[in-house]
């Protein structure tokens, strides 16, 4: 009895998003010195079902994103969730992607460092498409540069900057970590012969927001600054708009 | 040049929320069979600022939750926030709580076992407070019980419910693990003497949901199905209402 | 025909060890200055089997767990190892308890922090027993007491001592992680009147060491200095005697 | 007074090991189907020291590394650790790279499924060199297949078979990771017509080390099965000639 009853409950309420969760998957990405760069994606591919639906077909998500061969590009993201929305006769379909892009950099005009930066790009599609790109940028200290024979940076792990943006046109990865990572180091004072400072995560946080605001391809953004502590986080956030 | 141009600039774009993240903090939740449970939470706090102000004295965060010295229940939850609303001078305060809860059961009816959930509480203050309560429910296949002379419920990591409820009156964290539980076991079949069956992600979902509904102290719920797998998971989530 | 060559091939070959690995489950440990501190503890419980042994109840192992109603002493700890080498008819039983620790300390001497420590507890019982402590104690930077109005110590996350010690006689926790800080601080020249210095992850290394080296409860320790970079960590590692 | 007497203590002391942590590096490592697959590694990188050494340059690590612009094959890798030898002056360097290893499959005739494999490479040079190769292998149940419409092998993260592996001679990761799942299968009966059964850690263990013995390029091997519940896992070890 409780059984039949439950279930006949249960056909009323509709399921909102369906999909799978956390597929590694080999991905290539567009690199401005490379041509292409190599990494690993984790992905997330759901859609939103019509409300008679009963079910999906899960396998059909990873044989979409077989099709692409882990070709990532813009277009080609645009095309997955396309397909995904066609052929999971969906109301809306949405990729995320979360990969990490590495950047080859001199630290103090020396040694070759590889900055490894954790990307993502997320999108959704239902009558328009919607894609955002974020980078999670280090942050050291100033003084960092006052060690010598040592690894530069070595300070600690002072703090990161969560960034995600909405771009009007194409916008090449390094450049958007260049542009957070100049708008820091002009916080810190690193640019000016004047005395380094250490900016709060408020201060950090606008300066890195001011710095977007004056990028014309930048549509929509939002800027999340973390202190790590022994004990706990420090964080500040702003979106544009706000 | 650069640096007061930048600075200016910043200081028209406004900070959005600003806190502190992660503080480990041990704290005492009431338990419906030893009337109090010691755990460990890890917290969130941080306020909207309004537009004009500066910065914010991080300090203070920390300090109103020791005032408390973790006695956490509705009452201190809601005075936690009310305190930090005001000692930041803050349009609105959020505190978010996650802590592993642990229930005494008896599994087939021999080994005592520990069930080991995470919890949440997540709540903010702006001209009413708003607190949802978060349990995670791992989830087992019903064959479990086929197997003799080992711990019982050892056929995997199958999956878990993560399940989210605004609720109008009190109502015991026991009380909503135990009926999920017990939506999950009715949707496996456990609860008749019929053949097993193992649902889909779907039907689970459906099923909790429709738990949930039938219950007049839920205002409204969340509630996520995870199917984990050796290369991915999948999942459908349902809201009530949609 | 391959089933059978297979088994009877593999019955030739020995399990080493046999247990459960990451039980949560809720513990007491002393605390120096409040008698008892409640925390939850990951507890991993194995044993190695005699030759002839084909397999083992992988219940008893939480069900010997179960009968110290997560008392955890000396005392406890021993008597736990001896039921799992009795019970399990091992010839040798281990036991390895990791769990947050909290230290309420003043920083500036104003606000009160909980300071959090990851503690363990790893023993092993054959023909004697054998019982190691550790401690993982935060580091900061000597500067981070320069910055006003903000949480202290918030100079990001430098690094990490990570210190495991045998002892001859009783030790409380409380002492180790000061003894730890203080060496620390010597090195740092938080304790002198004169400049502050960053040391290397060598020189607080060798700090570290030589003040345990000092203590005569002391039987053997090793010790690890962490810094944490925004690219990777340096290291340095001691044992005593080597 | 103190500080002196505590830097000339521990001078007294020597560091054992020194080195960098968790550095993400791009590498590419040998594919029997595809010659060279692109991943991305963490590499642990650090040297035994002489004992009237002082400290080292941390920054030669990640040169080195440089140097071989992420081609890691075992002629390259025994080349890193000579570098690392000479050039920090040490009397032992060792190299730990952990990676992400991709595999082409079908399940279930069907779908193409890209299965991921955590691998490693392990070694150390101090008089000759010394190189271990890991893979951990998700383990799925054989019942896995009976549903339908629905993406294989999705019965839940059943467990998992950590193997590491001293090789005679060269070894494609593919044929180490192939042996392991087909020892399984013989385990769980996936390749008998007769019924499938659910065996036990132990028992997986000893197929899987039967199965390690009977190769001739293999000179030493450790195999760790676990069962993954939804409170705690169990596992059982093996080692070759235990």
């Amino acid at each position: 009895m409780k059984d039949i009853q439950s279930l006949s409950d249960s056909r009323r309420i509709n399921i909102k998003k369906v999909g799978v969760k956390t597929v590694s998957y080999p991905v290539t990405v567009l690199d401005k010195a490379q041509h292409k760069q190599h990494t690993i994606a984790t992905a997330n591919m759901y859609v939103n079902l019509p409300h008679e639906f009963k079910g999906t077909h899960m396998s059909r998500f990873v044989e979409i994103l077989n099709e692409f061969h882990g070709e990532i590009t813009l277009q080609s993201f645009h095309r997955i969730l396309e397909k995904m929305k066609i052929r999971l006769e969906a109301e809306a379909s949405h990729l995320e992607l979360d990969f990490p892009y590495f950047l080859r950099k001199k630290r103090n005009g020396e040694t070759l460092v590889l900055g490894y930066y954790k990307c993502s790009m997320h999108g959704s599609l239902e009558q328009h498409d919607d894609l955002k790109l974020g980078v999670e940028v280090p942050l050291s200290l100033p003084i960092a540069e006052q060690r010598v024979n040592r690894l530069p940076g070595f300070m600690g792990n002072w703090g990161k900057a969560d960034v995600s943006v909405r771009f009007r046109q194409f916008f090449w990865i390094e450049d958007l970590i260049l542009l957070i990572e100049d708008a820091v180091d002009v916080e810190m004072g690193k640019l000016s012969s004047s005395v380094r400072k250490i900016p709060s995560v408020e201060e950090l946080t606008r300066g890195v927001g001011g710095a977007l605001e004056k990028i014309d391809a930048v549509q929509w953004f939002s800027v999340t600054v973390h202190n790590f502590g022994a004990d706990c986080s420090t964080f500040a956030t702003l979106e544009s708009g706000s």
